[in-house]
């Protein structure tokens, strides 16, 4: 009984040792000596630094693991994962109305488009990478030692399908996004945006109708808008992506020629699909016959340990178009992209060969050179670890800036940063009023052909910088405001 | 009386000792001792090294002019013209039903675009240029500094009205094509066909019906196809172009939405429209408010002194949308287009955001800065003489290997020589028993949506070569046997 007892108490103070271990380093990561995307001591630091057992720094780090502090990755260590504020909410699941919907675009979205080229404006709109941490110096040496070797590839018209050693790169990095691709079926593009453009004409008619996530990326509202396509809404969990029962109730309902997803860190939200539902979001749709198109443009910024699979992963029938590029990584100005169309690729070679070719020669080669040097993955790292700090950074000032029942996601990927207002706000009205003072964002209905979401706004975290911060002061203001 | 006679014959032998001068030039470059594109002996250097006076030099020199032998060029003296073969005679106007037909293209026109893929096979298919006449190594050269130069502005995106400095070249360009335009008004696209298809997404919905010169460049039959878009079909003189006439009673029978036109240098035929019958095109059109897209990618290789104008330069009401590119003159690889929408600007700008943002900018950068060095127009009048040669070349051989009865058309500019067969021949048949001895060129009924111009085929004359005379050989040949 004493015996018990003691034991109890002995089993009460270990806790209490490594829980104690656990929120030192968890004030260490609060006060920013530790950021997001960091390697922390190992358990023998810990072990030494803090004169506890072995055991207790390695329990104390489980429960920061359990906790979603930190991650594991192996053979290298113990990684601050991006924080976001605990006082915060995570939006719900939207309500939407699932039939098809004609789309006409608001000038909200030229607007958009335009304050990308305004250099005056704090850009928090367009999700465009920051520009300092693009590879410039070595990628442009790259680019002009490549050329200078190759002058007669250079110029001439590469095949249609793009060049060659870069489709092979691009094969071999999306393993690591669980798809074993042959570069013959991959389709170099100029951008995603061209990638998805010919998904669409390879697998819609005008007058069709596309299954599409709610909030849905603005710019595929655009093309479907061009291209006179309906889309039908489905309900989108801010965490786990497209709702599949929804979408299953949909797919019952309506004629859908196609679907859209972003498994991988979805825009406005950044929900990241599970494997799980990505296989059954593949399968369903297969059982049907209907193409998916996905977009997997944010995949390789990951800020946990290991890249999500991409849905194409699970597709045995050819029916998953992939879609993706480097403009978020590498080189937006380069305009490289590419789809692996499945069994749409004629179809998809064809639309390309005759709306522009082929893609652009000297950018390709670049690319191909600097992935084939392995410096694409470094890179990569580099750039994970300082997303990561900027959109916890970024959630911070939201946190802190923002009016009381604020919500905000929770992405492990990409830049986006979705932000819901408290009730009554109009985010139409408060982009205007920060687009006079010089900020730009992207107000909510612009992701709805139904123009839902007009108390919710999309940050690009990716430009946080201490002029950001200042511009989330501006925006937090006026929305109290308002 | 006797004055009067032997006036006469004075006035005679003269005429005789002008005309056997200028057959002695005409020998000189029927033998290869001038060719197209060539300065002959000034006036001054006949009348010493051939003993004639002045007066009699300047008159055989007139002949020679009125025979379409050379032309004067301001400042530099004579040249000689591209010559096609007498004893062969010009297609006719052809016949065509012009109501508006739906486009279903064959699976030629996919084999044409793999030839171009293939090296073993010999071009005279697709129209690209000869790669040993683009400025390989003075354009890799350019590309490698400037991208060195402007790290930040290589990769980031650009406005997507495409790179400044360009746009600021091609308008200063413009000028000798009549056009006075502001460098805001020009979008860069990724080579012409995106200009066009560009220009089909702000003029026409699915379903509309476009008037077209017939025959006509079957890439655009493809992007019609694409856009489910009719097209009605006007004859085309091999020479004049554009039957304006029909064009007019097409216009009264049908609803039309735009009209597209290669005035100059068409595809296939070559044929270039008279300044005034460009005015009346612009004019008939603007009347009923229809857009026209000009396709004026051959407008800088004229063979003859002065470039001839573009359509766009009689525009007055902002309705002809004008496409070009370098991609026939300085890089196809680099996929570097424009287009000038006149007041179509807002919905081709649109189109292009959504379709893929913006064009690639390292190779806009070095087309720039090619074209400020002066180095474009010191390249063109080198490619102009060396393509009028080449076609020259091509007709001959055309002459030499083709079965009796065999026309071709005279083009004073581009690379495309279309050649009318005896009846009865089939192009189509031609082309598989050429293919088959690796020979590709374009069978005729590629350039109809009525699958017209059986006994026509289209020949690239850019690739002329000696293996290129051995396949005109084949083909000549072949055709005899067929």
């Amino acid at each position: 009984m004493k015996q018990a007892r003691s034991a109890a108490v002995l089993k009460e103070t270990k806790a209490n040792l490594y829980e104690q271990v656990a929120d030192k380093v968890t004030r260490l990561i609060e006060n920013g000596t530790f950021r997001a995307g960091d390697r922390i001591p190992s358990v023998r630091r810990i072990h030494k630094d803090m004169k506890v057992s072995v055991t207790t720094a390695i329990e104390a780090y489980r429960l920061l693991e359990d906790r979603g502090a930190i991650q594991a990755r192996p053979q290298s260590g113990f990684y601050v994962l991006p924080h976001y504020p605990k006082s915060i909410d995570v939006p719900d699941v939207p309500r939407v109305d699932a039939n098809p919907t004609p789309i006409q675009m608001s000038d909200y979205f030229r607007m958009i488009i335009h304050d990308v080229g305004n250099p005056d404006m704090i850009q928090l709109g367009s999700l465009q990478p920051d520009p300092e941490l693009l590879p410039m110096h070595r990628l442009n040496l790259i680019l002009s030692a490549a050329v200078r070797r190759n002058k007669r590839k250079s110029l001439l018209y590469d095949e249609i399908q793009g060049y060659k050693p870069l489709r092979v790169q691009i094969a071999q990095q999306l393993l690591a996004a669980g798809c074993v691709v042959d570069p013959k079926e991959i389709i170099i593009t100029s951008g995603c945006a061209e990638a998805i453009m010919l998904a669409l004409i390879a697998t819609c008619e005008p007058g069709d109708a596309v299954a599409v996530e709610s909030p849905v990326f603005f710019n595929l509202l655009m093309l479907l808008e061009l291209f006179k396509i309906k889309v039908v809404e489905i309900p989108t969990h801010p965490v786990h992506g497209i709702v599949l029962e929804s979408l299953e109730d949909a797919l019952k309902e309506h004629p859908i020629s196609a679907c859209f997803a972003n498994p991988n860190f979805s825009t406005p939200t950044g929900s990241c699909m599970p494997q799980e539902n990505k296989r059954r979001l593949v399968q369903m749709l297969a059982e049907r016959a209907i193409p998916l198109i996905e977009d997997d443009i944010y995949g390789d910024i990951y800020y946990h340990a290991e890249r999500p699979w991409a849905a194409k992963a699970f597709d045995t029938r050819g029916l998953v178009l992939s879609c993706s590029s480097f403009s978020k990584t590498l080189a937006p100005g380069f305009r490289v992209g590419w789809i692996v169309p499945g069994r749409f690729k004629s179809r998809v070679e064809h639309a390309k060969s005759v709306g522009n070719s082929a893609t652009a020669t000297p950018p390709q080669m670049a690319i191909a050179e600097f992935l084939a040097d392995g410096g694409y993955n470094r890179h990569l790292r580099n750039i994970r670890r300082l997303y990561a700090q900027k959109i916890t950074a970024m959630a911070k000032a939201v946190e802190r800036f923002f009016p009381k029942g604020t919500k905000i996601t929770h992405p492990k990927g990409g830049f986006s940063l979705w932000v819901e207002l408290p009730l009554p706000s109009d985010s139409l009205k408060l982009y205007e009023r920060a687009h006079q003072r010089g900020i730009s964002f992207v107000p909510g209905p612009l992701f709805s052909a139904r123009q839902k979401y007009e108390n919710f706004l999309r940050l690009n975290a990716a430009m946080w910088s201490e002029k950001a911060e200042e511009a989330i002061a501006t925006i937090g203001y006026l929305a109290a405001e308002l």
